[in-house]
């Protein structure tokens, strides 16, 4: 199978690895904008070849993990170049936009939108990691309008390195992910920005941040250059999720200013039930794990 | 040496399981309101006997890890009964309210006042974890008022458990740990919260949230009878940190709602750089590390 990855970096990165060491016969090819990115891709054996867009006639999957904004220019010309038997998939935080450039394209059952729920705070090829995708959610949108065989095919590759699958239309997707995962990351970079401005003495920081505030700041460290498209493509659900923290922020200061610490205490009381959410995160995959035999 | 730890949860059982450890001749009193946790402290082997305040006479070093608004109460009817070769020391995460409580005590200079940057989201004597303040920093403030023997013995100990030592005035400790601790646990418990009420559906919750919405929302876990009296305590500077936050919440909302995308990229940027403060953190620990010949 020749499988071609676009973005060579964290998600196209892990996703070759984990390719190579779960498919005897696979070719992995690599296309990135990014020569350097390339050729360490070639010197970490993420890829077997580099190649350029017009080499995608000749293959079987293409695996496409670039930043939103330059998906919904490349997908059209990927389509454009990919014979009828192959299956083009994306690993896009945004999916509306996406699936709505490539409505009517002729070869729009060659497309499989999906959005794997993993990744790091880091970016680039020497991100990559086996097992990243393990366990892991991949959403995929509008499953209808893609040829039979073709999801079958890119199903079975994603079942192979260990992801479950859960079918969404692209609007619900949009609006459940600006939830939990858009909101996260701006209220940790939000954070990040208030206590950078706020202890100029960077020896503070270090001195007095502990586990708790690295946890809650990680993705701060995330690329801006994939995170800018996102907001941008998702600004209206992303908007009203800033607008409902804003309040609940703006209700707890409230309450402490009234000094109301009777209902700070049930306001953290009943947000504990995260607890058990979190938890059946965590039983999702050890019952995936059982399923699997592992 | 006799030691009695008062609150013997994640804090208090985590200090007597590494005290035993690093120290041949010591034995552990444990004091506590709940006699479950006190069995279970017990059983755990955590302490060596259960005991009650009016033991406190025979005391050479008592560590305090109750909530706060508890330690008001408590800290001066410790200093009444322990002997004048006594040091007691407490993990609190507020230092202003409690080093002004006792200022006038008799006994004040029997009394270190610290807080281990340290901890996880969980509590109670099974919560107690082996290392827990290995490499991390202990605040002490206003050391100048605790009699040098005395300080000495329990810097001694701190150290002996892996601890790095702070001086800082109390006033200064509350401003500063206001930004680095006490905003990360509203802005988590405020994202879970949002979250929750808007994914009624716990599924979507579960399949679509990764590993970054856990590290953000990990501190919404903590409990609320510690954190209220915190907030409490530190109400002016906690409200202070959560009007800058909100402020810059509602600059980045403003951004996109005015598509300036530009700027949201240069905000995000500009706020990677948190990612060498994370770095320096680490550093920080090697250093440490290599200090100790470890």
């Amino acid at each position: 199978m020749k499988v071609f990855v676009i973005g060579i970096g964290l998600i196209g990165g892990s996703f070759a690895l984990d390719l190579k060491s779960v498919m005897k016969k696979v070719e992995i090819y690599g296309i990135d904008e990014n020569d350097d990115h390339l050729e360490k891709a070639l010197d970490l054996g993420l890829i077997d070849h580099k190649a350029n867009l017009e080499d995608l006639k000749d293959a079987d999957l293409v695996y496409l993990a670039i930043p939103v904004d330059a998906s919904l220019e490349v997908l059209p010309k990927i389509l454009d170049i990919v014979n009828d038997n192959c299956v083009v998939t994306d690993a896009g935080s945004t999916k509306e936009h996406l699936c709505k450039k490539v409505s009517e394209h002729p070869k729009r059952r060659n497309y499989l939108a999906g959005h794997p729920i993993s990744g790091t705070e880091f970016s680039g090829p020497t991100a990559a990691l086996h097992g990243l995708f393990k366990n892991k959610t991949n959403i995929i949108c509008e499953v209808e309008k893609t040829a039979f065989k073709l999801q079958e095919r890119a199903l079975e590759v994603f079942q192979a390195i260990g992801m479950r699958i859960r079918y969404m239309d692209p609007v619900s997707h949009d609006r459940h992910i600006a939830y939990v995962s858009h909101l996260s990351h701006i209220s940790s970079f939000m954070l990040g920005k208030t206590v950078l401005e706020k202890e100029k003495n960077e020896r503070d920081i270090f001195d007095l941040a502990g586990s708790g505030f690295a946890s809650t700041v990680r993705l701060a460290k995330s690329s801006p250059a994939m995170w800018t498209p996102i907001f941008n493509q998702n600004k209206k659900n992303v908007m009203e999720t800033l607008d409902e923290y804003i309040s609940n922020l703006k209700h707890f200061r409230k309450l402490m200013e009234d000094d109301n610490f009777e209902e700070v205490f049930s306001e953290m009381e009943r947000t504990n039930h995260i607890r058990e959410v979190l938890n059946g995160i965590n039983q999702n995959e050890e019952i995936k794990l059982q399923e699997n035999g592992k």
